[in-house]
């Protein structure tokens, strides 16, 4: 089998690193004690580097969540009903999600992507509709989706950028689908090499008996798939859901234009994981927003050697954790931007060191 | 001598908790598998409690910037002149500080309090004067201000919400004060029995040996002062500072109004020990916005029993910490008013587990 090749609209170079001590040394100069902004420095920082400018922008901002129905769901692994995923994606359209009152509140604009959604969902503004299949297969038993399939998801990901978030700034994503937290354990169990019974939770509920049995049902799957599984798309072809697939390529194009990416929780570190394989500079782009409560995130973002912004316990999807942290970018960006400097406000600096 | 007594105005009585288990189902109603928000959560639940409503809001919010001198600043415990108080002052005045472009960000009503700061400070619309003095007194030679002053302070800090936070939901206090996280680490020593060595860190920039000083300091004065730091208002009198007694004063009076309290880092965490000393009803009202990167927060946060919402390794003071936690109040509340129930969009609930 001929290996999978990254479209060049797919390619994500690294950031100039030409404003770091200019950045470093306005940090300095601002008037409070070196460095006591924390990681709003560190954001700061990045969006500036990554901006290429002194005075980084943080919004305009987007929000997308790609929705779809996952094959695996049929093998007993959520206590939720897999048309929860068509009705979640009329609430989206309702306005009446978690996800919807975050993006209102902190006034992102939002749309909704149906990546393969079973069930009939209707015309709506903010319904993009690009499904790849009506479901994917359960990738217990065989390819989650085909290689046509793969390909419409990672191009339609990118496209969804293109026209949705052209001006963005800083863009997050988010997602719907019964079943694909088991989805995603199977793609990070695959890639960071990590046991499913450490990435398995509770996803929507599961109980302690439905885990095990997640951890199982990918553990066949892992058998199964073998060595297709040891390339970054081969594994998000076997074991992916199409929002996962759509998120990489909506990532990839995200970074590749320059948007400051903020990263949701396990599903969303899945598909960014497979993103990173492909394309390591994304790093450079890339913020995570929160460790979610799902048992096995915590431990995917210490592989991945990443540190999230919040800790508060969520594990409820949409992106709800990424959009809840974006209140810190647009903080650190102001910050950054709109503070004095000790020599403007006339105000002492530090005594220099006793030599 | 005589014990302390507390003015009516500043007794805090517990929140009712009539409304609980409305509260509890109103947010396991909504389509989001049960706690999947987490901390957001527990935060609108006890918005809803302490304000007996169930539509509990996060607005108008506002912010008091506490300023004052500390004599002890003269026993080479900071890098930083004493004069940058009133230099920071100004700064606050003029707009550039870290928590002027923070309370514009989030439309927070900023007051500055000259609580005893030595040097000339200016007429201004948002600088309340009510100076105790120009600075306590160095506290390991002497205690650092009189019983009138200490009355004058308290009196103040209430004075202030009554007359400027009135119609704020939310409130929070930061301070401003070369010296003053010595004299911090010194009430929360008293207060909580840590040692002053485990309590003592960088502040604005102190060296370690800076640190062991500030240490042998706070040493000295737990041994002049003796029983008296056994109370908590005597402790207050003989190693606080004025910044900080207006603060326990306003946090009382903000509570005793049923305000929600979004505390800050280290000095206001000092103030509010000693408010939770003399009224312990007040942590029905208090929500720790972060831990801040000073050595010694993470210990008095552990010893109180209270979890911060934030860790970003801020270490700024002014309040910094507890304006950037307030997105998450605001989200909160817009969450739990805002979301459909599963019954309103017709969403299927997960499968009763079977028995």
């Amino acid at each position: 089998m001929t290996s999978y090749q990254l479209p060049p609209a797919l390619t994500v170079s690294p950031v100039s690193h030409d404003l770091d001590s200019a950045i470093q040394a306005h940090l300095d100069q601002q008037t409070k004690p070196p460095g006591s902004l924390g990681q709003l420095e560190v954001i700061a920082a990045q969006m500036a580097r990554l901006q290429n400018t002194m005075h980084p922008v943080a919004g305009p901002c987007w929000h997308g969540v790609f929705a779809a129905s996952h094959g695996i769901s049929s093998e007993g692994i959520s206590p939720f009903p897999a048309s929860v995923t068509a009705q979640m994606v009329l609430n989206f359209l309702h306005g009446g999600a978690a996800i919807n009152v975050l993006c209102r509140e902190q006034g992102v604009t939002l749309h909704t992507i149906d990546a393969g959604v079973e069930g009939d969902l209707p015309d709506h503004p903010e319904l993009l509709r690009h499904p790849a299949a009506s479901g994917t297969r359960p990738f217990n038993r065989e390819a989650a989706m085909t290689r046509e399939q793969l390909e419409h998801c990672l191009h339609t990901g990118a496209a969804v950028i293109d026209q949705k978030a052209a001006d963005a700034r800083v863009i997050s994503l988010g997602e719907m689908g019964i079943g694909n937290t088991t989805t995603s354990a199977a793609v990070l169990s695959a890639l960071l090499k990590l046991a499913p019974a450490d990435l398995t939770g509770a996803g929507t509920g599961a109980s302690a008996e439905m885990q095990q049995h997640k951890a199982r049902v990918i553990e066949q799957a892992l058998a199964l798939h073998g060595s297709e599984l040891d390339d970054p798309l081969g594994c998000l072809r076997c074991v992916g859901g199409f929002e996962i697939a759509m998120m990489t390529g909506a990532y990839l194009r995200a970074a590749a234009r320059g948007k400051l990416i903020l990263v949701d929780g396990f599903i969303a570190t899945a598909a960014w994981a497979v993103a990173e394989a492909l394309q390591p500079a994304i790093r450079d782009y890339s913020l995570f927003a929160h460790c979610s409560n799902e048992r096995g995130h915590a431990s995917a973002l210490e592989v991945l050697g990443v540190e999230p912004l919040l800790n508060l316990g969520m594990r409820l999807g949409e992106g709800t954790g990424a959009v809840t942290a974006l209140p810190l970018v647009r903080m650190a960006a102001a910050l950054f931007n709109d503070m004095a400097t000790f020599d403007s406000a006339g105000v002492s600096g530090p005594a220099e060191p006793e030599s």
